[in-house]
């Protein structure tokens, strides 16, 4: 068979396998978008059309909600080029019934009255659901989040502990943290009881992972108890934020050890880099890290699974060798500037070749709306199609079934494996 | 339609599409070539000779014109597997009517006289433009050069600044500086006055960008008058040369904010790592560089457009970040190492992938001579003409004639609209 | 010529181009393997297994050989993805007739008895040599290997300086030194004459390179007498380990000058970083590392080649530029964590596009047993095969002779050349 035939023919079949997605920031009590400008205040299409040269202005929340759609859409076409875009123009097509080839700011009344008419249907949710096969969605859980009034099943808890590990020396986290939890934080004996005590909350409602991301000079050590509680007691110095940091990571990590929580590392962003950024596009990463920086880590626990997410595609290289040699470490998914074709291509095939097929959390969306996992997974599922039609059936690698085996362990087994859904 | 046909149709197509080049070294008094010895002093030529096994000495200006030629002829046969070798091979096809298949030292003395008898046809020059279809080019100039005597519409000036950031410690460039603007430099103040007076001058003359290639260690700050004045007086220290350095780029950057001029960055490039190289061949890079670096300059100048070259292919991924995220930070070209097709094809995939189209100056030919542009810009056409025809029409992203829409973007429309030429 | 059957037309030619192997671990004692469990001994099964969930307990040395084989076998479901896999499957095919599809538990037995038979036959090691193409096999020798006891013709001694550069102050190390040259080390000029007895030794008996694997770190410096002898006295500081390890790392390229020997780098490994992996599975890489750390040494030691192996493929395109550039720097292979077919294509690709062909050492097997070099050297040769295609003869840049030409000179003449056997 040809190519691009093979490749097609694996794609068709890699669609039929069921997603259960791994990473979200699904609000499970909005979950589906119900207008447009729920799908285009996305913070691809705004940063997109603000590095494009559309002034923050038009983004204003005093601008109608239809008019911030249209300044939108009318600089699409300075960026028409990108996988956003057609992440978008997929949108469109499958759930809103366009049946244009390109769109532009015309299309503006059009899609609202069309995503206005059709996303207020009752059944919406569970249609977007249907469509696009997802069984169960993991959501990014506040840690003072009450993870209730919705199916924990369908939406799985995981404990986000951003805030926890950088932000502690904040009044408004430790205010948080202590109305969560009924602990005063004032040393390390009292945070780790206050930490047993969201993970106690977070696992009997369900959670199955733990997770945070992390800056790239990051660097996790273990911290005495007397240094952690100094730590607390000092917010104002660098030293001790980093002391702080440390020391609370190495906490979580134990709690994942006793709660037999799988540890998410999203490794690499720098936060705020652009400052006047729109909304969530401020967020940059510096390629300079490196997973030995998590050496004693992986040592440390090593009944811990860490499914590792990196920024950096030259960081690639290196998770795939610490996932063939630790058994902890597990590549998971294809993160935010890397999440290009170009770079999903060229990662995935390197995992394909030197990961244990059973140690690869394929992808995951990080979606804020269930329209998203559509058109984000079939552009993985495209690239994986291609790297498994021309770099292991074309070669005699394996058959067509076993490539579409091959695709089932990364897109579902694996994750049903691994966070024990 | 095949792949293969397809791509070669967008190909001839792209080539239809008028250039400017935005970036050359291009001496505007002599901008073709006179001798074929123009062509293979070239350092491209002179070092991969010299790597291949050549001893300096064959290049010395002793030996006459035409044994130099015979001599970087006779190392061919061990490079004639690069790119570099397919240009001057092209060059010799397009130019010299060569019909041979392959170069060798045999023919040294036909394309020797072969080139002084075309070379010198009056129409050379004019000629050689109108077979590269080149409408402008763009220059490379010292700070003190005049910018007279040649048509500064067809070649435009670009103030190159390397000198005044690392090198005002010298005294002939102080001299140069205090010749061209009639100020003695002796503070901070003084120093404003005479950039200012640089600029007024470039401007005047039509020069449309300032331009500078940096280390890949410097990570430009702002610096307060005192400082500068005070490392203008201690021109020994590395600490004063630093400060020197940030504090005049700074200052660079606020003119280009004041005359409205794009700086162009060429990052990363580590000076005569090889002391006993031939001439221009004797730089290299050092790939632990990274564009947050160059955060607080972006966030300063938000006015100021920034085109970013790299020279590490590795930071490919950070500039397609920083130039999705930055209003003002631009894809710029394929830099030097990095220009060649393994490196510009995954380079260029994920501009095209991941940044607004309106925001990538594709290419540039970093010539010396004219007859340079043809081969170089074809050998990124092919890579242009095959990324689009594989990842975008055969996908069904964009359509024969859009994919040719934006590589009319990438190599002529933005080139105009940044520079405004 | 279709693009699929131009690459097996190329394969098959350069299946025909004789091999001389130039960096493996092959005891030449035992240079091939007696039983499946010297086969499946290799780390790349151990670690994987390990990795993908074997309890290194099932490799106790108490546990039966064959047992160990059904162990390692048991977990291959899990890694039948990898490259590795297919090494093993290649190899049953190729040398224990065997005849299935895919490899599981279930053929243990079968695989055992067949290996045992057929690789007691008294003409084993040279049926494997040739079948594999294999002229010469280059050894990695200690610097107290006696060499004696095999053809040092066939397998090329190599003096492996790690010991010496790192573990210098280990007195295990310092007597076997002193049992190998009947010289007491006890200051740099007593260091210099033991070096300088082993290399007369290793250059006696036909060694034709010196080899030396690096941590990321490292950046080699002179180092005086005085310093050098203070380093060899005081064996317990960082400082002093720094001093002593550029002091011999120094020594060593000096006598590498004298006695005309390549220098062999292989840049980027950390040892043990995984302390309780497989034996041989504990050593990862940081991908934080220049030649420019390289450059001062390549400056002093113009007359030394230094072949250069990086375990970092983000590091590649500087080695393309620094061979382009120094005439003593050279490619080597595709070291260990780069030697995956998707990093392989990308780093060969540049390779042949921008380096001198007479400077690149296509590939060496790495190989503990002879086995291994017909499965490593076919994955490579696929590779080159589908390279020299698509970008080299597809595009009219080389004839398919040319390009048979050009791998000839990646897989033998470069290296008959290079370390003149």
């Amino acid at each position: 068979m040809k190519l691009d035939a093979l490749a097609a023919a694996l794609y068709d079949q890699i669609l039929q396998i069921p997603l259960i997605d791994p990473h979200t920031h699904i609000d499970p009590h909005r979950p589906a978008a119900r207008s447009l400008d729920e799908i285009l205040g996305y913070h691809y299409y705004t940063e997109l059309a603000h590095s494009a040269g559309m002034d923050k202005s038009l983004l204003d929340p005093s601008i109608s909600v239809r008019e911030r759609v249209r300044n939108i859409l009318g600089f699409m076409d300075r960026y028409n080029n990108t996988v956003q875009y057609h992440w978008f123009l997929e949108i469109a097509h499958e759930f809103l019934d366009f049946e244009g080839e390109r769109i532009t700011a015309a299309d503006t009344d059009w899609l609202c009255d069309q995503a206005e008419k059709l996303m207020s249907a009752p059944d919406w949710e569970s249609d977007v659901l249907h469509a696009s096969n997802l069984q169960q969605v993991f959501l990014t859980n506040e840690f003072d989040d009450p993870l209730t009034g919705f199916d924990t099943n369908r939406y799985v808890p995981c404990l986000r502990t951003d805030d926890l590990v950088f932000k502690l020396d904040q009044t408004t986290v430790q205010n948080r943290l202590a109305k969560a939890t009924q602990i005063e934080v004032g040393d390390a004996a009292s945070l780790r009881r206050a930490v047993a005590a969201l993970f106690e909350h977070f696992v009997s409602k369900g959670a199955k992972a733990c997770a945070i991301s992390l800056p790239p000079d990051f660097a996790p050590q273990p911290v005495s108890d007397i240094d952690l509680s100094r730590s607390l007691r000092e917010p104002a110095t660098l030293d001790a934020a980093r002391t702080r940091a440390n020391g609370v990571f190495w906490m979580l990590a134990e709690h994942c050890r006793h709660f037999h929580l799988p540890f998410d590392l999203m490794i690499g962003v720098n936060r705020r880099v652009y400052r006047d950024g729109v909304y969530q596009g401020q967020d940059l990463f510096d390629g300079r890290v490196s997973l030995i920086q998590y050496s004693e880590l992986f040592n440390a626990f090593p009944s811990v699974l860490f499914p590792i997410s990196v920024l950096a595609s030259s960081l690639n290289q290196e998770l795939v060798a610490y996932s063939w040699i630790f058994p902890n470490v597990l590549t998971s998914g294809h993160w935010w500037y890397a999440n290009l074709p170009a770079f999903i291509e060229q990662d995935l095939r390197s995992r394909l070749e030197g990961v244990p097929r059973t140690k690869q959390i394929g992808y995951y969306s990080d979606m804020y709306k269930l329209e998203f996992a559509l058109p984000k997974y079939n552009m993985y599922r495209r690239v994986l199609a291609r790297v498994l039609a021309s770099q292991f059936v074309a070669t005699g690698r394996l058959t067509e079934e076993e490539a579409v085996g091959v695709a089932r362990d990364l897109l579902y087994e694996n994750v049903k494996a691994i966070f024990k859904v």
